[in-house]
């Protein structure tokens, strides 16, 4: 096969889409109408600050986001807003920040937060192997939390709120990293919401953070510079040398968002699609493929599964491979099977999966049937 | 003019080779072999981890780094280096850290390092508008500091050190974001080597961080994840999800410099060249042009000057853009007029640019003759 086409089911960094590739090609030789490469373009020069304010308009419009927020694009990951933010609204403070420790990249949340101040872990589903997420009853929200902060999509173990969460006089934290731009979120209720680009919305490098202009009111001193949110938001994001590249990748997937997909609904049926195919070809599949996550709290984004041993885990990847798909083996930490199908991963790209898992299963099960009629006939002589 | 061939004398993100920008718009769709975009690879890959290991391999060999050093790629820019360096180093710690004060990038690393603990400022050039750096009777570092930190070259002044400073017995740290790579840097002799990629080696959104083993025996306990060094040491700068475009693009760089340009010593000829014949213009000038630098502490990699008013200056970069030259306003901290000379800007971009400068002075000069001609000849009748 053409090595063009091998289908990207990676955790992350994910695809992105081909006309997003092919303008970036394009600018690295030469941004259109400037002349000069994008690697070597000033972040202070006039076309830069238009990028960096149509991508922000680009954002306000596809989450419908009120004024009275800062829209930033920030360095480190969300592994630097898990100590960013803990730094800004936990540290001095007596009452307990709420967090869920619902995965892993929750866990690594509550960790970070533990330096800075006093944390209450709401819930914690790792006695059952993050297999699910707590119901209504299981949440218990205090008033007096300066915040709460929980994963909206785990992507390691394949999780996904199907709802919001907290009271609306507690501020919302979330790391959206995994489903931002995927679907509609309810923006607005959200006090902060943080989510790196590499899933669904541009390359490593560069994270995109909203928040509320209130949060940033009574900020604890002396926070080194890059740490405090209030130096990104009065130097529009240009308080120091940005990821140029990455952000204006970001901005052309957010004009493929409004221009070519339908804006976050249209996002939002694609994906639906895309999942319920996947989730299908599992169900249907009389218990050789099996989802890692109960029913209720599936992931759209990350379909974790496994197969009824890591032999033959093994030889499902080998062959996804030579099939021409990538990216499928689950996070090292829980092993098994992973197919993420972020924004830029086509329907008809899972379809090829679900047409591949079925083959898969087929000669495995004629395979065992054939061996184990052989074996049978075998028996009587040995 | 053809827009590709505009002359880039940013003071950055500066221009990359063109061998680098075609291999790189060839990753963005497919890296050769993998068959993925680069920006959809993952960096827990094999050929990531190989990208890094090649990279980090590279930058020893150029600078002749002994074992005991880690080689680190982050993200957050000098910035971020300016408070995770005192995180480390000063933190809880009594005797104060030295710094120099030479411009307007090492009085942004005092600022910070004020924030963490005891900072000495050992020199300042402030009053003197930072036109020159100490000399070595100036200074008298102290045995007792933490460490010594300085800027090896400011760019905003254009004033560059062009020697070692400090002691052997005090941890040497150097921000050396506008320099590294230019030159041969006795490297061996620091403990801390820090640089963004956007001056020489790369485009923005990584930092290259060499240092000592030695210094991560001690950190203070409970710095944020992102911010200890450890976390990045031992995770092989894959700690969280790095930047892997930008990192793959300093690998192409340091392939360039190490194949093409016979590593530190021919890239450090060439520079020496391209800055000489700068100044050789500005100095045969007769005042014309003035650079801001004594002549003594003039870097090789940003020549700022002057011309007789504001006004001038204006016409000046006017001109200067209308005939293909980029990037050549001075910092808006200081005004003026500055020409960048990373290593990827040629010798023949810089031969053009000294023609265009003798150019613009001989017809300013001409209109100036002409026009006090005609007021003399005008003025009897008047």
């Amino acid at each position: 096969m053409n090595p063009r086409n091998r289908l990207n089911f990676s955790g992350g960094p994910g695809a992105l889409p081909e006309c997003v590739l092919q303008q970036l090609q394009q600018a690295i030789i030469e941004v259109p109408g400037v002349g000069l490469s994008i690697l070597g373009i000033s972040h202070r020069s006039d076309w830069f600050a238009a990028v960096v304010a149509e991508l922000e308009a680009n954002i306000r419009s596809l989450l419908g986001l009120p004024t009275g927020y800062h829209v930033l694009f920030l360095q480190g990951g969300a592994t630097q807003q898990f100590s960013m933010i803990p730094m800004t609204l936990l540290r001095g403070r007596r009452a307990p920040a709420e967090y869920l420790h619902t995965g892993y990249w929750s866990g690594k949340s509550v960790a970070e937060a533990q330096r800075e101040g006093p944390v209450r872990v709401l819930w914690s589903g790792e006695q059952g192997g993050f297999r699910e997420l707590p119901t209504v009853a299981d949440l218990d929200f205090s008033a007096d939390a300066p915040y709460l902060h929980y994963v909206s999509n785990e992507t390691v173990e394949g999780l996904q709120f199907h709802r919001l969460l907290g009271r609306d006089d507690v501020p919302r934290v979330c790391d959206m990293s995994s489903d931002f731009l995927s679907q509609p979120c309810a923006a607005e209720r959200f006090s902060l919401i943080y989510a790196h680009a590499q899933k669904n919305v541009g390359p490593a490098g560069v994270t995109i953070v909203l928040l509320r202009d209130e949060l940033l009111k009574d900020v604890p001193p002396n926070l080194p510079g890059y740490m405090d949110y209030r130096n990104h938001a009065l130097a529009h994001s240009n308080f120091n040398t940005p990821p140029v590249f990455a952000i204006y990748a970001v901005l052309l997937v957010t004009r493929w968002l409004l221009d070519d997909i339908g804006g976050l609904e249209g996002m939002a049926a694609i994906n639906q699609r895309k999942a319920a195919l996947l989730y299908a070809q599992i169900d249907a599949s009389d218990g050789f493929y099996r989802g890692r996550a109960k029913p209720v709290d599936r992931s759209e984004m990350n379909c974790a599964f496994n197969l009824d041993s890591a032999e033959l885990e093994t030889r499902f990847l080998a062959a996804a491979t030579q099939a021409g798909f990538s990216g499928l083996a689950g996070h090292r930490a829980v092993g098994g099977i992973r197919a993420s199908l972020y924004n830029a991963l086509t329907l008809p790209a899972v379809e090829q999966l679900v047409g591949f898992m079925a083959d898969f299963q087929h000669r495995e099960s004629r395979h065992r049937t054939e061996n184990s009629g052989l074996s049978s006939s075998v028996s009587p002589s040995s």
